[in-house]
């Protein structure tokens, strides 16, 4: 029987070990897709106790995952997201932790206890007055910024609206006493999502920002434009998109802006014009992207609020959303083809939240490689509810088996906590596993093991500074 | 080398054996749903040989599993579900058992042999005639209620048609001889089901065991309404749906009734139409039983009657049916969203027959929890072609990682055959033999041993007895 | 830790290497589909070096699977399938080698080393020189038919357009010193594709093969069924469809014979127009088929050239397929059902390129077996992208508990090179370590080892001896 969550945790063979103890264990970090709040990090907040950092209280702190947790065990919403007594929340935490036997968040929190805190007890009710003291008295030198230094975050993206002032990002970078660099990311969701009732606001906003007015499709392009070219300044060097559904169809600039218009009269667009305007802006931002030499990423599958009670009680990002499991392959294939028409596709991330769409989504990626750049398009590690053991496994048996896994740029946490590092961790502990079962299976040679520790340290880091040109 | 099927079956570590023979194997087994008929349970059925209690023939006691297995041997059907000769029918499925090598059915007709019958040999040619004369001889007393008893199984959910008149459970609630509480289940797919040519006549039958007249949808509801009053009395507890495909569409009582009228005059009705009437009566069918505290299920995903051929040489459920690989996320989701606008959706468990769709299924449930329930809405366990060790392993594997398996309601037959326990016992084997392997390897504390016990027979049982009433 | 890929490569149980080395190795290839040229077989083709005959160029000799991870490492086209420096070439997929940790490439080659050239370094940078020398000196006298002699190939089946002449095939026919058999397969997808700009000229072609206008379907139908007998006098035993996207509708002659007119003008043909003119055809051709006693191949789910830049620059089938995400289960259950409908469905293998209908394809399959014939319907190996260990493990596993593996025809190679065999190796090796599994963990009795050794070798050779009724 191996011990609970020792320095060995999830190794278990001579190889495993010696692949993360002399190479990934060591490498820095880079946290390329986050939510972070830039304020946080330039503040560097302070947690006035566990309950503040572990499981937060409104949208900013949420951690989903715990609270997702908490709701299925059955407590008051009150106890979970809203502003009940800071203890109760964490005891009732700590009291249901046995319970999450198998689940992700029971390693996770035993790494966040032991990593940040020190303390390395078992998290149930009994031990849970005892955590709660020792933590909180680590709790007042342990900044966010400190969290961040534990693990050796070198680079972390946070994740910004095109209308997004970057003023804290602005600051960071005239902030000499900061050791992580922090960069902005463009996620100009607001701008694809047409048919959304606040669409038409925001564009207003957009357009009070870039301080020209924004009547039709091309000038908000223009004004898409202009402000890639600020996040670029601000050392911005990838994008990110929110594709729940994959939209696409070829579209004239008269028929996008035609819709574009419907959408600023907040008319209701139908399915076929979304994929007009949508698959037109999204060639124009790719092309924008290459400009730069930015990495574009893409996040598919998403299926949100999922609960109408839920979100008009909490809002929305509270722990309601799940997985859809549309079709989108072959418009997901053209998009991609056609922005590469000139053969100007940027490099591009592809995330899928359903598994099931693993093999064809690496499949595709495979399809759109292109001379002089390793993984041109590659499919990222498995994200959100799938940035688990079995999820990150399947993951990861699919780069091998229909791409290159040691061409990855690797794991990313995609939190809004500063508690979350563990998470590369605990990836690296599974590759390392993984990649090691070769050796130990005869499938992978002995002799080619100090190569194997050099790849381990790319996809740890190596790759991911190359690839963003970090 | 372990030993074929001995007494650590599938128990592959110190761990798994404790929890498998200090928790799981002494609790009594919920089969809260199943086909078995009630009237057999009542006269308390006896077998006349093997190839009736095994094999069964025509619909009532055909084990499909069986016979598509023997099918694709090659057999001849009047030897699989025709009148032929019961011993030559045993003997070709004997004879057969070493090439399903890999197939559940060679664990669970062992099992069979073994727990009722206390028959130790290798099933093949060889052994046919030996087993055929053991086996007899116990028939002679292993009745059907005998085959319960041999399983300390404490209650049994028949499913029932609403105008069933539930004769036989009367009978039994007041039979005071029997030791199994078999309570109804409510399974209204013919009032669903307006698209099919015997609605007309369902809904006539239905009209005259009510003794009212149903000339609307309205008379319908209240009908439907009036027969889940009748079930609850006679102690039922849930309720069940086959939703095939999952149609859904908000809809007011005028549309909804519109389709109701065409399906009464046999009109065809489209697939729009059928959204807005199942979705109208489902929301009306969740909240009556809402009110008696009722858990509906919701069996999603089967592809029936391949066969034309052999639907109309031997008719449904026979064996012809196949898993669909529909789109079906977005509605259901829409679907248990607007029973839930009061908050009134009743306790619900989710089935799908596609493994592709676990992981959706699952998040999804998370969605949907209540203060004061554990696990409100759950996915179920592997269903029908599922229920086998790599289909079990894939569902407990998402419960684990994306919901909660400490408060999964465990398992049940949904069989026809008083020969199906084992399946409890198959199932409980591989749950303790996973939940063995987290401590193993050091992913769950040896210390927290006795919590994980407790939780192996939650699962087992009181999960169940709890989330139920029974 | 096991030695890299010795003889043991794979097999980690006593029970594994004894089905291994005493049954699946000693058993002979049939490889039922494959891509050879016919010419090459006949004229014994020598390959000019280890570039040559490992990597190729154009579009015959590609291996798209070594192309594609060249592509992902970012090397020039040119360098991958130009006309470059044929040592140069074969440098860079050397020195690349030790990244594809994990994928089958890695396995393939190091197999192709070994069993046709007796070369056992490990391929890499520093090896690539003494590599090329050994192997090109081999390459003098291991022609394309040693090739095949060296992993004791009885019968290969070549794939080949209804148009063909068989030249080749009938030159093999009389070729007495020729010790394998090669049969030619009918591949009519240019029939079935009236949606493609060279329909009609190919519909030309194959008029002035048959010498007979062909003016209407019937023309076509009566010019196929013309080509069926005579491949089937030159040895065909079986036919296959690449079938993308499964299109079926029931269809009357007039409605059919309509498309068939529009595809011929080059007109626009919508989906539901192919859906009756391929299901027209389908179900003629499944006809013709089964009064020769065929058997049908349905190859399913590609999503083809994805890339316009790739396809303009080097054409088809040079690495830019895919996996597509459709939806079709219905549609295949219909047009399976109506071939049937006077139980005339010849015996069918179904293979689908996304790996997450395994489950629903292999339980479709169980829906239309018939008496006398042992699997008519059944799944296929792991299909293209997913021939590779985790691929065939799913697709074995499924086979395993909703199908019977037992009577699986077993594997096949797909491939346009004389260097595919050890896929073979690599699938046995997998299947007896899977099925070793069963037996060493309990699950099937060591009483039964000689019954499975046998099944091993059914799998590996005798199942498709008596299926195809070569």
């Amino acid at each position: 029987m191996k011990a609970f969550m020792d320095g060995d945790f999830l190794l278990d063979t001579y190889t495993a070990k010696k692949l993360y103890h002399e190479h990934a264990e060591r490498m820095p970090i880079i946290d390329y897709h986050c939510h972070l709040p830039a304020r946080e990090i330039y503040e560097d907040k302070k947690f006035r106790n566990l309950a503040e950092a572990w499981l937060g209280a409104g949208d900013r702190y949420g951690d989903h995952y715990k609270w997702r947790a908490l709701r299925a065990r059955g407590y008051e919403e009150e106890s979970i997201s809203g502003p009940d007594d800071e203890y109760k929340k964490f005891y009732q935490f700590a009291e249901s932790m046995p319970y999450f036997v198998g689940n992700p968040l029971y390693h996770w929190s035993h790494l966040e206890m032991r990593r940040y805190f020190g303390i390395n007890e078992i998290i149930n009710a009994e031990n849970a007055p005892r955590i709660w003291e020792k933590a909180n008295k680590v709790l007042e030198t342990l900044t966010a910024r400190e969290m961040m230094y534990k693990f050796n975050v070198k680079t972390v993206c946070t994740t910004d609206d095109p209308a997004d002032s970057l003023e804290w990002h602005q600051k960071m970078n005239r902030d000499s006493t900061l050791k992580v660099k922090v960069r902005p990311a463009f996620r100009p969701d607001k701008a694809i999502n047409v048919e959304m009732s606040w669409f038409a606001d925001w564009v207003k906003q957009l357009s009070s920002v870039v301080g020209k007015p924004i009547n039709s499709l091309n000038d908000l392009c223009n004004a898409l434009a202009e402000r890639i070219k600020f996040f670029d300044e601000m050392g911005s060097k990838l994008a990110d998109h929110g594709l729940d559904a994959v939209h696409y169809a070829p579209a004239s600039y008269g028929e996008a802006n035609a819709v574009f218009q419907k959408g600023m009269n907040g008319e209701e667009i139908s399915d076929s014009e979304q994929d007009k305007y949508k698959g037109y802006l999204l060639l124009f931002l790719a092309r924008e992207y290459a400009k730069f030499g930015w990495v574009q990423q893409y996040h598919i599958g998403a299926l949100r609020n999922n609960s109408k009670n839920m979100m008009s009680k909490i809002g929305p990002d509270t722990g309601f959303d799940g997985i859809d499991d549309k079709i989108y392959m072959q418009k997901l294939s053209a998009l991609l083809d056609d922005i590469d028409a000139d053969g100007g596709l940027p490099k591009t991330i592809l995330y899928c939240l359903n598994p099931r769409d693993n093999y064809a989504l690496t499949v595709l990626a495979g399809c759109f490689q292109k001379e002089g750049v390793k993984g041109r398009v590659q499919v990222g590690t498995a994200w959100w509810f799938l940035d688990q053991l079995d999820g990150m496994k399947q993951n990861m048996e699919t780069l091998m088996q229909v791409g290159l896994i040691a061409q990855s740029v690797g794991m990313l946490t995609d939190s809004r906590s500063f508690l979350a590092y563990p998470r590369h961790e605990y990836y690296r502990r599974l590759l390392c596993k993984l990649l090691g079962d070769l050796v130990e299976n005869g499938q992978y040679p002995e002799e080619e093991l100090p190569r194997l520790g050099k790849i381990v340290e790319d996809i740890c880091y190596n790759n991911a500074a190359e690839y963003f040109d970090f």
